[in-house]
């Protein structure tokens, strides 16, 4: 398999997980967290497929092709840690999806990163709230719940907060 | 369709039209050339369907996943222009498959360059070579193809040299 046929594959699971959890909350009411907003792609998609949702992202530096570019009253902008406890004080527990698409080269420290954001995060997801994540978590509050076919187990994680 | 959609949709059809020209030249001995390395994903797909084919690349400035990084005697350097003509000179016209995936964001320069570089190009090609090129190219010297199913047209070009 050549690199561009993984790219392809990654990109696929990435867009069967979005639309996924998007079928998963629809009953559920509640705003959307994208981590990392990068050129934009991914936070256009949600908000195609989740229409009328507030989506919040989380993002250090700004670089997003210019129609994907979240309103300022949308953004956390810094780091993920220091802005999630701004995020619980502003949102609350009222979220119905989060996306940590958070993974860089680095896997010890994509993971190290996973561990620390994944106890702020279930601070703002609801009962049944989604949580998709390039990493492993681990908490009792989550149900591991099945990945959509033909993605590989490890490439992505899904869960549904109990 | 999202930002994400449209991204998959064209790497697919880039990916499309790369294993259909390597089928069309599978009987016909012959170099390839990549124009514009970028990540080294295409030149890898190429190395990895057309094992064997010398696959000579034209770049400005290399950036690539190391993996992906060709020979230096495999790689014409700096602009295509100034490169094409050294090209012609050590290669001469034995080239069985060029694919110039060009564009920038500038459609009226991409375009420019495109029918700059055609009749350099097109001297590297050997009778019945394939060329797939991502902007229009024009010449008495090309056979227009179809292209793979599914491929909005427009998109990608496929020619084979008379």
């Amino acid at each position: 398999m050549s690199r561009l046929d993984s790219f392809i594959r990654r990109l696929e699971a990435q867009r069967a997980c979005l639309d996924n959890a998007a079928q998963l909350i629809a009953a559920l009411p509640g705003n959307v967290l994208e981590f990392g907003l990068g050129n934009g792609r991914t936070y256009d998609h949600l908000r195609d497929r989740l229409r009328g949702r507030d989506i919040y992202v989380f993002e250090r530096q700004v670089a997003a092709h210019p129609d994907c570019i979240p309103p300022a009253d949308r953004l956390f902008l810094g780091d993920f840690l220091d802005a999630l406890p701004k995020a619980i004080q502003q949102l609350g527990r009222e979220t119905a999806l989060a996306n940590m698409d958070i993974g860089t080269g680095d896997e010890a420290a994509s993971q190290r990163l996973a561990a620390q954001m994944a106890p702020l995060v279930l601070q703002l997801l609801k009962p049944g709230a989604v949580l998709i994540s390039d990493q492993p978590v681990a908490s009792a509050e989550l149900e591991a719940l099945n990945l959509p076919a033909g993605i590989k187990p490890g490439r992505y994680f899904l869960h549904r907060k109990r």
